[in-house]
């Protein structure tokens, strides 16, 4: 029986999703606690391994519920831990087979800029501050030349072994006042993509680079060619996408790198 | 030379706005700064004393500029030292006599509550989450009993010696999906007003206080009439409101005690 948590969290204090030994990490935490309320620490799959301070609205996670735990009180026990700062949002049954990152079709960021002259202490957690005017004719332009498929090497901390290759299906750049937010949606992205994206954008915005070198960004396969990745703070995942089934969607596949391939999402 | 600085801050790991010997307060923080850049701390006048907890959007302090002090880089040199916790949103020179607190013609706070299922990770350091549903019109019926010049010994946690009465000017409830949000406007608070009015009000919304016993909880002058005091971190000083010309109000006046009631201000 495979249960499905949706969560939310602010990633501020946290050493990003994935478990280090003597560091605090959200997966570190939420094992605990579900190991408290199971009775025992259950296999966790999550659909993006978020980094050191980036959030999440909608992160999910699955794993096999032990024999005989109840999972009526599950919501409102890892609440009673871990809330406000790590929320479970939703707790169901997902149907047999189905895994948060296997399953997963498409991962949707939000990156928020502030280029107000302060820094707001009510959204600062949330939001990068940088000063100065950006444009925005000049991002979308730019952002034209990255939605398609395309090795992002360029974009990838760390490339992993089932290649650099991935389909950026949406990347808008919108504006309401001092805030500029970056939204960016893939079937799954690289190792500090996003944040790639978004410094390379953000320089662009700032005429430092031009909009049409971008493919020339693409090609050269390197990371000292695009701009510099933007801080932690301001990216939260905001929501995965599973097709109607639900159902992993390489069951069956005898191809390990095509799992490799997907289970390489980072923000 | 006097000079208005307006701040916002996040007052969760404040002990509140006033100095204390051995704990973190956004005076004492602000005091330090000051030091550092003008070389020297002023004697600051404060618009709304905020209690442990309390943020502030708009807050405002007077100080006179030690001669030769430099204006033009304090702000920048403020937000260095202590952005984004606390901001210095504007930095302006105030007519002679101006003074943050007995200048004021107006505070106004909001309180926001969150009665969704679950607290928000975005929004929980200035917003309360409390689950279940409140009802708006008994809450806006006991409000229209607050609203007025009362005696608000029932709603003070430390009666001033300037007396007890106030004239609360607007106190609104308004909703927009789990959020339900309090305004309150007075030209001054006594200490803990707004959110004892607010626990009463939440008590009157949950049914466990009838809106027309409010008079009676005005009129017993003691604290146990009152519903609880709601938590401090949904409460905000939003803004402070001063005369056009900024004037101090009580300028020549004799009786000290209508300074002392001014003063009182809390939130």
């Amino acid at each position: 029986m495979i249960v499905r948590l949706t969560l939310a969290y602010d990633g501020t204090s946290f050493r990003g999703w994935a478990r280090q030994r003597g560091q605090r990490t959200v997966q570190g935490v939420l094992e605990d606690a579900l190991g408290r309320v199971l009775g025992g620490v259950p296999k966790l799959s999550v659909a993006g391994r978020t980094d050191a301070g980036v959030h999440a609205r909608g992160q999910v996670v699955s794993f096999a519920l032990p024999k005989g735990a109840d999972l009526s009180r599950l919501q409102g026990a890892l609440n009673g831990m871990l809330a406000p700062e790590v929320v479970c949002r939703d707790v169901r049954m997902a149907p047999e087979g189905f895994d948060a990152r296997f399953s997963a079709t498409a991962r949707e960021y939000r990156y928020r800029i502030d280029v107000g002259p302060a820094p707001d202490p009510f959204t600062a957690r949330f939001v990068w501050h940088r000063e100065g005017e950006l444009s925005l004719p000049r991002m979308r332009a730019a952002a034209r030349h990255l939605v398609g498929e395309h090795d992002f090497t360029s974009f990838c901390r760390r490339p992993p072994v089932g290649g650099t290759v991935r389909r950026l299906e949406r990347l808008a750049v919108a504006r309401a006042g001092d805030r500029v937010e970056i939204s960016a949606r893939a079937s799954a992205f690289l190792h500090q993509m996003v944040r790639s994206l978004v410094g390379t954008l953000v320089a662009v915005g700032e005429g430092r680079l031009e909009p049409d070198v971008i493919p020339n960004v693409l090609e050269a396969g390197s990371r000292a060619a695009a701009g510099p990745v933007a801080p932690p703070n301001g990216l939260t995942l905001e929501r995965v996408i599973y097709s109607r089934r639900g159902r992993r969607l390489d069951a069956g596949s005898s191809d390990p790198s095509a799992r490799n391939d997907r289970g390489s999402h980072r923000g």
